[in-house]
C-alpha cells in the first residue's frame, strides 16, 4: 500500500451530556502514526461503535481508560497490516491509521460465508455478551418466555435467537414499529413490544401471558420497572452493561426489594469482560450456528469514518438497527 | 392423659401497624377442639414463634392463609397426639389442644443427643432457611466474607456457623453489645457489627477489609443499603423473607440497579417454601452437625402460653435472642 501524507482521526471535542451530539466529535486531519518498538501500522477498515464508548467520554467504564476532550475516540475495527496486507482485529480508535502493539493484533478468522464484520458484532464482544448472558443467567428452558430489551441491536439481535433456539419464547422490546416488525421478520422473536407506544406495557402484558422467566435488561429504569412487574417466581433478570455507558440523566433505576422477594426473582448485575473465559466456546457454537444459517445478522452499516459521529448518536438514541460498524476503506 | 374441660386460646385482636403489640392479640377460653373424620386431636407442647406469623396476620404470607380479627394465631409446634401420646410436630395454632389432619402430621424426630425443640429451629424451617440459602446462593468459598444479619436469629445463627463451616471468614449484624458478644463466643462469627452503634457502618466496612462476597439479607432497608455499598464483585446478595413479614412502614428497601452492574453482583429475592426439595439432604446434614457438637443452638423459651404475644413482640422489636419458642406443656 502507498501512504497518505496524512490521515483523518476523530477526537473528542466535548464531554457528552445526555445522547452525545455530533458537536461532541471533531475531525482532525494528522500525521500518518509512526509504529514504535514492537508496534506496527495498520489502516482500519470496519470500524465498531459499541456503547461502552459512552463510558469511557465520562471515564466510568471499567474495561477501558477514560478519555479527555482532545483524545482519540477508542474503537475496534476489522484492519490490515500496511506492511504485510494480513488482516486483524485490532483496537484502532476512530481514526484512518494506527500504530497499535502487535502482540494486541488477532489475526481475523471467520467462518466460511460469514460477512467478516461479523466479528465486531455476533462473532465480537456484542456476541459474547449475548451468549454468556443467555447461557449463564437466563438460561432458557423450553417453554420459557424471555424477554430482550434493544431487542434488534448488537447484543439483543443475538440474544434472542440464543433464546429461540434454547426453546424459549422470545419476547422483543423495540422503539418503534420498524425494529418491531425486524425483530419478528428478521431475528424470529414470537412477539415484539413496541416501548414508544403509550400502552406498551399492557401490550408487553399481554404478549407475556405466563409471566416473565428470564430478562435481559439493556436500558432505562422504566422499561426495567414495566418488565420486573410480570416477572415469574424464580425469573432470571440480567442488568446488562454499565449505567455510564447508557444516556440516562434522570432518576437511576432501582429495584424494589420487596418485589425481589415476592417474585424470587434472581437479580445479575452484568459486566462482559467477566466472562471471556467464555470466548472459545461462544466462537465455536456461534460461528457454527452462523455458518449453518441458523442466526442472522443485521448490520447498520454507515459510509466514511466522517459519518461516525453521527451514527454513534444513532447508537445511543436508538436510531440504529443492527450492529453500528463504519466503513472506513473499502478492502 | 384426661382432657380438661376447657383450653385456652389467643386469637387476634387487632390487625398490627408496625411492631405487633401485646393488644394485637387476646387470650380466650373455648371448648376444646372435637376431632372431625381423619382428625387426630394434640395437645400443645413447644410452640414455635416465627416472623412469616407476621405476614397471616395481613394477609400477605406466601405459605399461610390470611387470618382476621377473631381468628386463632397460627402457629407450628411439638405436639402429643392425646389417644397414643405419640409425638408429632404439628400446626396447632397458638392455643392448648387443636383438632388437626392425621395426614398432616410429622412423626417428631431428633437426632441422639439433640434437645427435641431443634426440629423448630436449627432441624426446622428456620434452618431450611439458612441450609438453602448458603448452599444454592451464597455458595461460600473458602477465605470468603459472609455478613449475615439478624446473625444471632433462628435463621442466622445456622447461616453465620454453616458459612464458617464452608471455610469462610463469618461477619454478624447484630442488635446490641449482648448479640454482638453471643455471636461472636457462642456462633463462633470471626466479628460482629452492633448496628445499634452509630457509627457502625464504619464497624461494619473495618470487619470487612476485602469486601463482601455473600449477605444473608433480613430486616430494614439501611442495613441492605450499608452492606450493598460493600458488596465485592460477583457477590452474592439473598433477600430473605417476605417484607411483609417485618415491621417495616416507612419507605421500602431498594437496590439501585447502577451498583448491581458496577459490583456485577447476583441478587436473589428468597422464599423457603420454594425449597422443600433440599429439606431431607438439610435434615441429613444439619443433623448430623448438631448430633456431631459442630452447630450450637441457641434458644429463646417462654414459659407458658400467655406468654407468646409478649414473646411474639420481642421477637418482631429483636428483642429476642437465638429462635423463639413457647412452652406450653411441661412433657
Amino acid at each position: 500500500m502507498t501512504l497518505p501524507a496524512a490521515q483523518r482521526r476523530i477526537v473528542l471535542a466535548g464531554r457528552p451530556s445526555g445522547v452525545p451530539r455530533e458537536d461532541d466529535f471533531r475531525m482532525e486531519t494528522a500525521e500518518v502514526p509512526r509504529p514504535g518498538p514492537g508496534e506496527v501500522l495498520v489502516r482500519t477498515v470496519d470500524l465498531s461503535l459499541d456503547p461502552y464508548v459512552r463510558g469511557t467520554l465520562t471515564g466510568r467504564d471499567l474495561g477501558h481508560p477514560p478519555i479527555a476532550p482532545g483524545d482519540l475516540v477508542p474503537g475496534r475495527a476489522i484492519a490490515r497490516v500496511v506492511d504485510s496486507g494480513a488482516w486483524v482485529v485490532a483496537e484502532t480508535g476512530w481514526q484512518e491509521y494506527a500504530a497499535v502493539p502487535s502482540a494486541a493484533l488477532s489475526p481475523l478468522s471467520v467462518p466460511q460465508g460469514v460477512p467478516r464484520t461479523a466479528v465486531l458484532g455476533a462473532l465480537g464482544t456484542p456476541g459474547l455478551t449475548a451468549y454468556s448472558t443467555v447461557t449463564r443467567m437466563l438460561r432458557p428452558a423450553a417453554g420459557d418466555t424471555v424477554v430482550v430489551s434493544s431487542a434488534t441491536g448488537g447484543v439483543g439481535g443475538v440474544a434472542g435467537q440464543l433464546a429461540a433456539l434454547a426453546g424459549a419464547r422470545a419476547v422483543a422490546i423495540a422503539g418503534g414499529p420498524e425494529k418491531c416488525r425486524i425483530a419478528v421478520e428478521h431475528f424470529g422473536y414470537a412477539a415484539a413490544v413496541d416501548r414508544h407506544d403509550p400502552r406498551w406495557t399492557e401490550a408487553l402484558a399481554a404478549a407475556c401471558p405466563d409471566g416473565v422467566d428470564g430478562y435481559l435488561h439493556m436500558g432505562g429504569g422504566a422499561v426495567l420497572d414495566a418488565v420486573m412487574a410480570l416477572v415469574a417466581p424464580g425469573g432470571r433478570v440480567v442488568l446488562c452493561g454499565l449505567p455510564e455507558n447508557s444516556n440516562e440523566v434522570g432518576t437511576p433505576a432501582v429495584l424494589p426489594a420487596g418485589l425481589l422477594m415476592r417474585t424470587r426473582a434472581i437479580v445479575y448485575g452484568f459486566v462482559v469482560y467477566d466472562h471471556e473465559d467464555l470466548r472459545p466456546r461462544f466462537l465455536h457454537e456461534v460461528g457454527g450456528l452462523l455458518a449453518e444459517g441458523r442466526l442472522r445478522l443485521l448490520e447498520d452499516v454507515h459510509e466514511g469514518l466522517e459519518s461516525a459521529p453521527a451514527a454513534f448518536r444513532g447508537l445511543m438514541s436508538g436510531a440504529n438497527l443492527g450492529k453500528t460498524v463504519v466503513r472506513v476503506a473499502h478492502e
